[in-house]
């Protein structure tokens, strides 16, 4: 069996045929795409890309697949699945991870303004797996899987089926859904949810390489946590934890809460970010990325890089860009401008603003919002089963899960969401601008 | 210069005369006092003892103490203290943090309830290094230092001068003291606080031989990030922290958070210490540690052991913890049981325990309470000078330092204290007890 | 299932039955019996004893036959054993790796010149497994064993077999041992070769609580590495290593070269361990360890310790062990003293030991030598087959091995056994001691 | 003052000026070569470039340079610069090291191949330091230095003084040189031996970037160890090892032997650096790098992968690389192919490869050799200083310092050189070559 060395996973082992999609043109060029945009910029570790994010991803839903119905089986002494569906599934959710990120732009989110209205990264990642050479390796396996199983066509493996599962808006509509529609439900959760494997991945990728630990957390105890609440009743089946692991959730977000903070927020590489934009925009047709999936794949990180290098003489944002000419950070909210306990923070912010532009006319000023919910779990409601929302913490003497709101004092703390806001101003008028932010600031003793 | 090689810090410097120190006989004895008491039954790499601590701890507190006060040197223009002030004080404080432990019981803090009443193992740290071989190494220190530095007998340094900075209750009665207060107050506060580095070492320390990653943060950017907020007309000096490090703070508060909830409060240590107590209890003269400090330094870890097992046959309590007969915890309420949002839950409790005593009257039932702050930081009020409480955070802008309160919207999420009630059953009952437990819990859907 | 927490590798599970034996009392002495001995007074985080390096084994030793049985079906396409037995040898293994350590004396290898003659500690292994609580708790997995796989009383667990599988000298005497001495064979391979489970728990194990980088090899990529030469016409099974994975195996042959070196043979370390053995020497009765297991059993670190401290008033070695009075090493030969690029080396070692002798007659002068060979095997030889000597390299192209001899230039150069003779000098005629020498081997320019 | 934060070394300072160059185009290209050409393609985590590896080892030469002049103080009790050489000095070797790879093309060693004959890349880097804005960059560090510590102009820096110190043939023509012969002689050597920080910092990069254990080493240790051996007599300077650290030594220079076999002649990694050169030799003009400094700058990884890609169609070699079109390796000699032990591995080499020739008329056949002395230490001569060859050896008793040769049994199994053969065929013939090649080897039993 062919196997990858990882830096974040050690070995990780993969079939032949998950072989052939790692050698196709579409996932080679996520060695092209970097996966933390500009960020290398700062933290010059952070040069890797979305190759080995992808990779590493489809190693863990493996993992976690295993370990939650597998700690299902043992608790309540039967199987999730049958025999057959069960390693159906895990096909499914391997080949889910690995080609999830196909449809990314270059330096990833980076550049998603420069979509066409309404267009997002995943639209583009259905069309790769739809109609370019992926397709027909992902039918490959299934076929194989078919015969090694000897089971009927309900059990083939198709892009469609793939995109059903993860992406599609309305998936209701199909009835072949619908007969799984608990189980399809299920699946997803492992690629997108507050517990997904995706961010299981990128907090210790992102670490690694940026060399900071605020990303890290107890991966190995988090796995083993997982199992399943199953609701007979309303057939719900749903990824949930056991009461033993709700410190170990507790620290993967927060470790979350830090990398955006202190990774994904730096100033600087939020503003690099988007000059990068600028720059990109300012070298496409029209400002946008092309919609023939074909065209669409020729871009990545370098030949973005390689155009804006060409306008460096007509442009002054690539000129900028190419120079890392970076605007000054005069001013910075807190982490939390928006929460009540700041409520003046904003109004600082904007006091501050204005007397930046008023005093200095000349100078360029330029404003910045970055803004996340550190977790979307319902934290003031109990667990509800019903809307799928929020992690059921599964316990030995309750038959209904517990919402993480009566377990975790620490995350009632994240309730509010990250919105910091920020002034750059150019650096020709970087200190004065400092002088009047201080001037404004200062009290008298 | 000799060097001890630490698994935590790698190599530790130390002068000769320190050197002398840590080979005298109570300092070797703390190779005998296991850091977490009975958490090796548990956990079992953590073998570790005092000793390798309290060097760490000095290593610590050095590096800290000439990060602080470097950085306030280099943001404000000029140094906190004259040279030979600042060598001296640097030297107090190793001396400090290589004795301060020097007092501990055996397992740690798992037998201090065996003091006579007001008694504190700091209490023998003071009549060990005040009244044996140590007071005169410790003085040794500081005539070396005089005789370098060519300096007169106001910077001697003498066990009682230790103690008055780290240990003394009411210090200001002493006129010395007094005429540097507010030094004296900025040392001690880099051996006790929410920022102190006996935390920042242990943390590291025990998540390092228990094999679990919770108690990890980031030390080089904490230390990094330490300054002074000196106020000259309230003449007030006091360890603070760069706003851009207040993220390496949370992580740090949080670790502890974390290590008590999933190491320090352990259920089956828990039970073990307490046992040990018993055991201790009945090994010693009136269930009491000797006072006079040469027979109180005979006590460690392997006479305790030693003693326990020839009760064997006398003492119930021994034979269980020979064999380790640990109770079954068969309830336990959630982290912050007196929490608001957790109002019903020592109710709960309540009558869990209730309906156990009455429905298994031969049963042996037996309570334990868990508590911890999980920092003492005043999160409700602004930062003030004058109390000496909370962490002062230090930004360019602002001629005052704000308050962790307006910078960290995740620690106000630890105002309530850890406060774990648990439920043990003997194992003979446990079994039905936990039955009990489930019908009460279970709900008809 | 219950698992443990092991700072080296993680969780480890192990089953109901298994736990029973880690909870006997001959299992948990083994807490009290440091893995280095003296060594924490020179590392002093190695604090770490024989328990978990004993749990540790049985956890490489499973990872070890799984990989090495599964590396060989792969590749030749058919089991190396029916199922049956693959699942029986397993658990074999997994019990003689966790009993293969109870019959250690104090301070593990340190003491065992106080063995009767012609005794080793592995005789009293075997007591304690036959002849305690343990016994029966071995019998108890088999008949667990047999239910489960509904086999006959040729798939028997006892420690009878356990014993004669690891350590019996002439095991080939019993008919049931000659049945399946092929795959005995085999077996003990993965407990007692340069290859052994042991070996590469303790590199690792001893490592980390070192604090330093010297034993650390890359063990996932060693044990992927492993697999069987079976020749079928001389039936003989045989560890083996796959030609990709020969510079794993060297890496780790190296790291054990360097722990012995920088580790093991520590010179302050011998000196303690040759003083501890005159110590246990004076408290036991006729300088001799009790025969009977029971007595036997009782002597642990603790005792030891407290018996040593007792004798301080009366014994000179037991005052200096308490002190760590250590004699200074005023000369010590190359590391391979007795090769011969060294032809001279030793000439000069004599040469210095007579003068010391001659100028200071009234100086304690004490020689130590250390010696071992890297490794043992056969590194002038191509593979035998026949003598079982040697690790087979198995390569794709190859019908038959070939031998590192062929593979590793870098073995060759471990071809002498390290050997190297020091020499002591009490501290008062140390530095005299340390003049002299310079004296003597000052060249004239 | 500004600091990086780096993955291996953590947070490393930089002076403002120092950071200009860092700034600079010549400095931000290298983001653009990557330190392991193809390799990514193997290991995907190596995705590092010269950029980080550049600031790396400012900061390990740095720490090198305080650390052996510092403990030559120590032990000999005199410094052995005046105060302002060795901070000049010092300066010297970070901006030396910050520089030392500007030069290198494409894909690092890839493809130097496409030189002019004569021309290396330290060619490039001497134009690149001295005619383009880096010049100016340097000299004025050198103002700066001058200004603080008010000296005169034989304290300038140029870029002319650091090419003569680091990469100049035969400086000894300059007299400027020669009046400071054996100190730059001295500083040389931490840039380039057996011993330098180019070395230090790459292994650990490598491996970290990698995800392998094998190029790990002790660095703390390794550094501590570092002193000077001073022949005041011949006026030689020459970077030493305490003998304490041979041991440390020889870990580095193992280190560096695995991962020359393990990753920088991973024989994928070879064919794709080959098929690389072929690649870039189409798209160059005459297959050669353009001269013209400013030309040459134009050229990096991305520039290369784009031409690349737009050959595709024209080009065979390009059309292979893009689709990794990988020929197999069916047949490799030992590590040592050329070495007495293995004298007819050669012969059984060229063998194959005739058969192979002679029985596939139309497969591709390609050949690779892949050589590297693993050190140049000489091991057969004792340590001369007058030559200075080899890694002198400083011991306390000694006042001559002794060679590797005395201390290192395992370095002499290190003397031949690496030598790998390998054998290459397209895919198609693949089978077919590997049946033969194993019919070849096949014996008869």
């Amino acid at each position: 069996m062919p196997r990858l060395r990882d830096p974040i996973h050690g070995f990780i082992e993969l079939s032949d045929l998950e072989l052939k999609i790692v050698d196709s043109a579409p996932f080679q060029r996520l060695r092209n795409i970097k996966q933390l945009a500009t960020t290398y910029f700062v933290y010059h570790g952070a040069e890797h890309t979305r190759f080995g994010h992808s990779i590493g991803v489809m190693h863990l839903v493996d993992r976690a697949f295993c370990s939650a119905t597998g700690n299902y089986a043992r608790d309540s002494g039967e199987c999730l699945f049958c025999e057959v569906d069960q390693v159906w599934y895990r096909q499914l959710l391997r080949l889910i991870a690995l080609v999830h990120d196909l449809g990314h732009a270059p330096f990833s989110h980076g550049s998603e303004a420069l979509f066409d209205v309404g267009v997002e990264h995943e639209d583009f990642t259905k069309k790769i797996i739809c109609e370019t050479e992926i397709a027909p390796l992902i039918s490959a396996v299934g076929e194989k899987f078919r015969q090694k199983y000897n089971v009927g066509e309900e059990y083939s493996i198709t892009p469609q089926l793939l995109w059903r599962i993860y992406g599609e808006k309305n998936p209701e509509s199909n009835p072949e859904y619908m007969a799984r529609l608990a189980d399809f439900k299920f699946l997803k959760t492992f690629m997108d949810s507050e517990l997904d494997c995706d961010k299981m991945d990128y907090l210790l990728r992102d670490s690694y390489y940026c060399g900071v630990n605020y990303g890290k957390y107890d991966l190995n105890r988090l796995i083993d946590s997982l199992t399943v609440y199953y609701n007979k009743n309303q057939n719900i089946k749903q990824l949930a934890i056991e009461k033993g692991g709700v410190h170990a959730f507790e620290e993967f977000v927060i470790a979350r809460y830090f990398m955006f903070i202190q990774v994904y927020f730096h100033k600087t590489r939020r503003y690099l970010d988007k000059l990068l934009v600028y720059c990109i925009g300012e070298i496409l047709d029209q400002a946008r990325y092309p919609a023939p999936v074909e065209e669409y794949l020729n871009w990545n990180d370098d030949l973005v890089i390689e155009k804006i290098h060409q306008k460096v003489s007509s442009s002054e944002n690539a000129a900028r860009f190419v120079a890392r000419e970076v605007m000054s950070c005069v001013y910075e909210t807190h982490t939390h401008a928006n929460s009540n306990t700041n409520s003046s923070d904003l109004q600082v912010y904007r006091m501050i603003l204005k007397k930046l532009k008023t005093d200095m006319p000349d100078a360029v000023v330029e404003e910045d919002e970055a803004n996340k919910l550190a977790h979307k779990i319902p934290i003031l409601e109990p667990y509800d089963a019903d809307s799928g929302k929020g992690i059921p913490i599964i316990s030995r003497y309750l038959n209904r899960p517990t919402s993480i709101v009566d377990e975790s004092l620490l995350l009632s703390g994240l309730g509010k969401p990250i919105n910091i806001k920020r002034i750059y101003v150019d650096k020709q008028h970087s200190q004065k601008a400092e002088e009047i932010v201080k001037e404004l600031l200062w009290e008298e003793e």
